[in-house]
């Protein structure tokens, strides 16, 4: 099975209050997009729209200190966190059947909801070059 | 100055002889493009090409443990090491004179020439929330 994948974002792990990148973007014309509060990973999500985008840029705001992404700060420090890949609707559950099998340990034994209403997973990046992966598809088609 | 950019590429640092990302990629339906030594930061660079690209994924090969990228994996570990956008040609010099203004640093005092004859120069992670931002434009245009 070879699968059909879209770059959605990049996401960056940002502490709370840190307005650098914010600015930087800003010089460089990358226009802020919507903000949603992510629980599940206790942070602020603020997207950031790139010309033809997707891929959008995706600034992970530590709200919580216990939570995934302030922990990562605390071992990596600040800084690019993951890429999120899109595959197509339906396609999500076989495909990580698929990378399952082949060796990838994934972070969630079943896919969550995540920002964006997305079903979503993480490839765990000791299996993965030591890059944090994203999958996700649009929730609609599986809800049915 | 708002400047006009474009996500070229993500850099993704890896140790020499590590497969597990281009086995993941190749499932996920990412080919793979060309490859080229770059010296000076001591790495094959490979790339990899998603669907309606740029963006590219670029895997930095660890050649030369002396190099930039070999103290980046020994630092921060091998992952997700840049991201590069490429600015509209001649505009990269007077864009950089704007962000040093504005506080951010630069690696290089003035921008080397990278692969694929881009001219390039980072901005450093100390002045941008911890990320490696490349900043590159196409040579030919400042050249003549």
């Amino acid at each position: 099975m070879t699968a059909k994948v879209t770059l959605n974002h990049i996401g960056i792990a940002t502490a709370s209050g840190n307005t650098q990148l914010e600015k930087l973007f800003r010089i460089l014309g990358i226009t802020r997009g919507v903000s949603e509060e992510v629980k599940d990973q206790g942070v602020n999500v603020h997207f950031f729209n790139l010309e033809g985008t997707p891929p959008h840029l995706e600034l992970l705001e530590v709200l919580d200190p216990a939570g995934s992404v302030a922990k990562f700060i605390e071992k990596r420090g600040a800084g690019i966190h993951h890429l999120s890949f899109q595959v197509e609707s339906g396609t999500l559950d076989s495909l990580s059947d698929t990378l399952k099998k082949e060796g990838f340990k994934f972070t969630y034994e079943a896919p969550k909801l995540g920002a964006q209403e997305m079903r979503i997973n993480f490839i765990h990046p000791a299996t993965a070059g030591g890059v944090l992966i994203e999958l996700m598809e649009a929730s609609h088609a599986t809800q049915n």
